[in-house]
């Protein structure tokens, strides 16, 4: 696949030197650590600070949610990869205001092993208190009774919300992590891969699909979904992806939902639109009622093809996260 | 290319029916003609309507673009062809606070015959005040001394801003029609294609292109370029973007621009960063200040792969149209 880009090696440094200076009054690079990005704003003394962070490649996710209502910093990772341990550290030091720092980030080994260790040198080298809180949002990558497998996808953005509305509110850190916690085990996905991202490094497609298919379930790395098959109409896979969801966590009439219909990278909005119109359908025929929604490119792969749905259940703390302003390079809401 | 559609004839229908329904605190469709979308919020009597307009196919332009700061409401065509007099003219109707109307949109024959059309019935048979302003930012489209053949593309986006600002600021129609046509003199913008999109109805590629090609100025249609030839480097591609714009305008150390780096639909926002990046290198060396930058998907062709480098040049009071806060379904400046 073609790729605007340099040297292939450099395309981290190089995506992350053009953002911080893009948006120079919204993030700034640590001059210790290239790999860690904080918000150029005055943050208040005694708020908890939110950390994220994860692979390269997924943009917005993870830096473009740095700035007001979201994370007060991200530490990057190279492309579908956990950052290490020290950009980690470096953006804990950085935002720590003496309440500790939430770490929010997908449920995948490399990142459950770099933000753990990193919150361990930040609790015996720097006295920072730690707690993290891993989304696990993808219903196809376990089954419920192995919830805690669960990798963590589009679902993210609503974690980082959440969280992040809350320090703006002054919670503790319990509560931030409670908060976060609760906006996960309230969120569920189900995405579908039409067509293969490729890193740059190798030029290779991430996964092999023919030219008439998709795959239901499939991660946004490429992992194996859990059905592959003819790609079907928009009506039908959101048909598919919400009931999976439905059969996965209880919704009753009259139960509130934010909804996120989310593109992987290259799928046009207006895909994205005629699956929400069918998620839309669906659960006002089940007498669930839709409290916001979010539509277009969240948590991306590259330039994967396809797209997930994503409900988060709402009670009215979760609510009040939801409307919660945000002002960050790439997601703002007045 | 795989889609997530029904029926190929129902995607423009169904896309607009789930954006309304997605968000119905900002948009609606008005009963009268379903092309038709209006903002959802309350606007002043007196204040001067904008609406834009033009092919689907472009997400966010157009429809994404109605709203508190940009337009109070857009006529939707179908895929890359312009929208009819019928919705235009309706759309008219609803906006119009007795103070006239500014219609947007970008130089293209089918465009300019109907919003003429739309215009001349607004003001014969409803006695409403149409002034139109037409974006004509894309430099490879035709010579500088035939500028006004121009075609618009990502720079629409700052004349809808402008205007959008300034009818805010209650300027008059002949005021905002001045304002809008002045940030089209002042705005220029070259791209380069990747790949083609295809169009639901057929499936075929927008254009042909080889596996290691690029196409400088190809149009946001897929109309002819002015140069192919073997991809290059991301910091080339960014230097001949910015040196065509710079050869046919005249910027000087000092002078003060607006950025935007606008994906045509399946370029990641990685490479968007990558080749900002270069930009913001070549305009520093320059001496040219960098007063504010958009990176991402403004104005799209389905998922056309490649970009667009677009330069405003400013001055205080178009300074003031880009601080101007914003609130649209798939655009908010804070």
């Amino acid at each position: 696949m073609k790729k605007l880009i340099n040297n292939p090696k450099d395309v981290v440094e190089e995506m992350v030197g053009g953002y911080v200076k893009a948006h120079p009054s919204y993030v700034k690079q640590l001059p210790e650590n290239e790999r860690s990005i904080v918000t150029a704003r005055k943050t208040r003394e005694g708020k908890v600070g939110v950390l994220i962070g994860g692979g390269s490649g997924h943009e917005p996710g993870f830096m473009g949610y740095v700035g007001e209502g979201m994370a007060d910093g991200v530490a990057i990772g190279n492309i579908f990869a956990s950052p290490s341990p020290d950009p980690i550290l470096e953006v804990t030091k950085a935002i720590d205001k003496g309440a500790g720092v939430a770490y929010l980030y997908g449920n995948y080994a490399g990142d459950v092993m770099n933000f753990g260790m990193a919150a361990e040198m930040a609790d015996l080298e720097e006295d920072i208190r730690v707690k993290a809180a891993l989304a696990t949002d993808d219903v196809a990558s376990a089954l419920k009774e192995e919830k805690e497998k669960r990798r963590g996808i589009a679902g993210e953005f609503f974690v980082f919300k959440a969280a992040g509305a809350v320090a703006d509110f002054g919670y503790n850190l319990n509560d931030v992590i409670r908060v976060a916690q609760k906006a996960n085990e309230n969120t569920r996905s189900m995405g579908v891969g039409l067509s293969p991202c490729s890193l740059p490094q190798t030029g290779e497609p991430s996964f092999d699909i023919g030219d008439d298919e998709m795959e239901i379930g499939l991660g946004h790395h490429g992992e194996p979904g859990i059905e592959k098959g003819v790609i079907e109409t928009a009506d039908k896979v959101a048909e598919r992806l919400v009931h999976d969801i439905l059969a996965d966590i209880e919704l009753n009439k009259g139960d509130k939902v934010a909804v996120l219909v989310n593109g992987l990278g290259s799928t046009p909005r207006m895909e994205l639109y005629i699956i929400f119109r069918r998620v839309e359908q669906i659960l006002n025929e089940n007498g669930i009622v839709i409290y916001r929604s979010y539509v277009g490119d969240y948590i991306t792969s590259l330039e994967m093809g396809g797209c997930s749905v994503t409900l988060m259940k709402l009670d009215e703390e979760l609510e009040r996260t939801i409307d919660h302003s945000v002002d960050c390079p790439m997601f703002v809401q007045k």
